[in-house]
């Protein structure tokens, strides 16, 4: 037994969160090491169950009368309130509906209007210019209907860039690719300095870190809940509008479910009060009472053991590679401070990496490929980056031991197949 | 056994379609007559098999792999041409994703621009003033997006409201309240001899009568997939975009899902060919995946044969309906004449239409909550519709003359109590 196979051992022994484990489902063709939860979380073992009474019972028997007696009515905003408090949220702020696209536009048109309540001259966009891509797209089309123009930079940029045009910015609070946490607390509040308004992307940080919106300050946030929440494939996204902000948010999207009085079938649009508001239109029931199954496994947890597991994860994830994998062989993205990673780790894997003797190593790609074959399963983003997500609720450290020990193994072997060919 | 019971037994046994009933769930707590398909349509048998694969194989343990190996990803365009020929559209211009009212909004914007190419003067959207009240509320803010007056008129008043003004209309195939239907194919026309294009919204029309889009030449069309397709509560919508007018639609909403190389990842937006080009963010696998399921009832049946079967439901139900309710109890909202009639009835039933004896007649809220608790499930629509939704696939001719005795014995009875308490 190795040494660090040995420090897994005990990590795991004294991890408090190890019991969660079993409340997933975590075999299946694919193994055990399942590093790829911040694409799709892992299926939730109470989840079938809810299902199958959705469907069958809810749906094929009660059938209408479920939209009172089966409370799918107001599911949208009880499962929001469920989703609030992992976020820092009070109740009454997070509505679940529609996906992260869709919801980026009400959160970003909206945030523009709100800007411009105060200050008409207001007429820029900023934007995540390292941004996951819809965010970016979304946020051009924001801002060619509401005569904004947009300027994509940097999170660092930001303090820099905003000034009295600035209506809204909109950043991601971990970036998809690299890992990086970027500062919420201050980045919020140079933009409200400015005048402007805050809206965070949280799908790489929520139920994997502290958010914090309400004690921030945020404005306006959306995020996914297929990763970190274990929502299910494409499971709907919620919006968090802040308290004070609600009466005046003002949604491009004013579907029927959004009304003050949605039964009353009136063709003068009212919108209702609250964090119902951000609803569009009838919502998504099989995959909506899907999530509020799986965010059940979120009962007696505390976000904070999350994120201090999460830590100690990726930490010892990255002193495994730094012992097994070969120096120079992969460049780590994500960065070392506590306070600017995520939940996850991205290497750069690229030929340019690659020592004289591999003749140039493997592309990421092959390489993730015969990492999933073997079990071991994370992502790989184009073009060099290999990515591992760490989910604290069901990843231990022995996952995470064997996770290096094969990525190693797999650069070596590339490495020597390369040799050999060469 | 009474003359229409005996007609009904006639009618039940030619019914080409009867052997579909089999195909639905339909028994449970409120009994076999269910008249609200046009709400939410029953459960089709083969769905909780489905689902429950679609959550413990595919996401419990293929996970990511599913959106290959699974076909997840293609879900969307791959449904839209399950849908497609139920709508009369070819291949390639439905897409599945999002809601009704999300799908309103980028067909409405995507008419506006297309109108623009050619006539940047069109700055007057049309939408049916008796629509669903979401289509006007998601036309207002498409009008206040891309600058134009919305104006609402009746279906009836469009032709004379048309003019060089005119960009886009928005109209119902059938009414969701009185059940007419409206002429798609002169309305159409009429539209496009203005210069404007055509947005249909087919929630009400789609699975139970023709459609024809491509051989009317609509332009843009929406509609759900929880009334007469049977996809569940709240399942995703859909778009037909009409292949000719692809490449120029220009969607509100362009989110990585409809990006020619979406992992790509790129910063720079340009959007896919095709139908794909409707899509926005990540399917919503769990519903779309149980609506895939739910339209296999469609293997073998033919439109025309559940349009013809339709028609002979409603007439057969105003004959019951004639014969067992007393004289001035209920006005029928839904037109007579088969051209003008979808697949539902609505009748009034109003204190003023109350006969002198019956010191009133109660409303319809109570009347129809008393029809569910015998087992007739319709739905009230405020302030005094009766609603029956007749879906041709699972409902027989002995469930609606059951439906008229027993609408007959509650607004007998409810005359009688109230002649009694006066």
């Amino acid at each position: 037994m190795s040494e660090l196979t040995e420090k897994a051992g005990k990590l795991d022994a004294v991890d408090e969160l190890a019991a969660k484990r079993a409340e997933f489902v975590l075999d299946g063709p694919e193994g055990a090491v399942y590093l790829d939860g911040n694409s799709l979380g892992a299926l939730p073992v109470g989840v079938p169950g809810r299902v199958a009474d959705v469907v069958a019972r809810q749906w094929g028997e009660l059938r209408i009368r479920s939209w009172t007696e089966e409370g799918w009515w107001t599911a949208p905003e009880r499962i929001g309130d469920r989703i609030a408090p992992l976020v820092g949220a009070a109740a009454g702020q997070v509505v679940v509906g529609d996906s992260t696209s869709v919801n980026v536009f009400k959160a970003l048109v909206g945030a523009v209007r709100l800007a411009r309540e105060t200050g008409a001259g207001r007429d820029e966009i900023l934007v995540d210019a390292t941004t996951f891509p819809t965010d970016g797209y979304i946020a051009g089309s924001a801002a060619r209907m509401t005569g904004c123009t947009l300027r994509p930079v940097t999170p660092s940029e930001v303090p820099d860039a905003l000034g009295e045009r600035t209506a809204a910015v909109l950043l991601n609070h971990v970036d998809y690719r690299t890992g990086r946490l970027h500062d919420l607390p201050s980045l919020t509040a140079a933009v409200h300095a400015a005048g402007a308004y805050a809206v965070w992307d949280l799908c790489h940080s929520a139920g994997a870190l502290p958010v914090g919106l309400d004690a921030h300050g945020v404005d306006l946030a959306v995020g996914c809940t297929y990763k970190y929440l274990n929502g299910g494939p494409g499971s709907p996204a919620y919006l968090y509008v802040r308290a004070d902000l609600q009466d005046r948010f003002d949604s491009p999207l004013p579907g029927w479910n959004s009304h003050a009085e949605p039964f009353g079938m009136r063709s003068d649009y009212e919108p209702a009060e609250g964090a119902v508001r951000g609803r569009v239109g009838t919502p998504d029931i099989l995959s909506m009472l899907a999530l509020e199954a799986a965010l059940e496994v979120w009962d007696g947890v505390t976000v904070e053991a999350v994120r201090a597991k999460s830590l100690a994860l990726t930490d010892f994830f990255l002193e495994c590679v730094g012992e097994y994998v070969p120096e120079g062989r992969v460049e780590c993205l994500t960065p070392l401070p506590h306070a600017e990673r995520g939940s996850q780790v991205a290497l750069r894997c690229s030929p340019t990496l690659g020592s004289a003797r591999a003749g140039g190593a493997p592309t990421a790609g092959p390489v993730m490929r015969r990492l999933i074959e073997r079990g071991v399963v994370g992502d790989f983003r184009h073009p060099d980056v290999l990515r591992f997500g760490f989910t604290p609720l069901y990843v231990g450290f022995a996952d995470v031991e064997r996770a290096a020990r094969a990525l190693a193994e797999e650069l070596s072997e590339a490495t020597a197949e390369r040799s050999h060919r060469v």
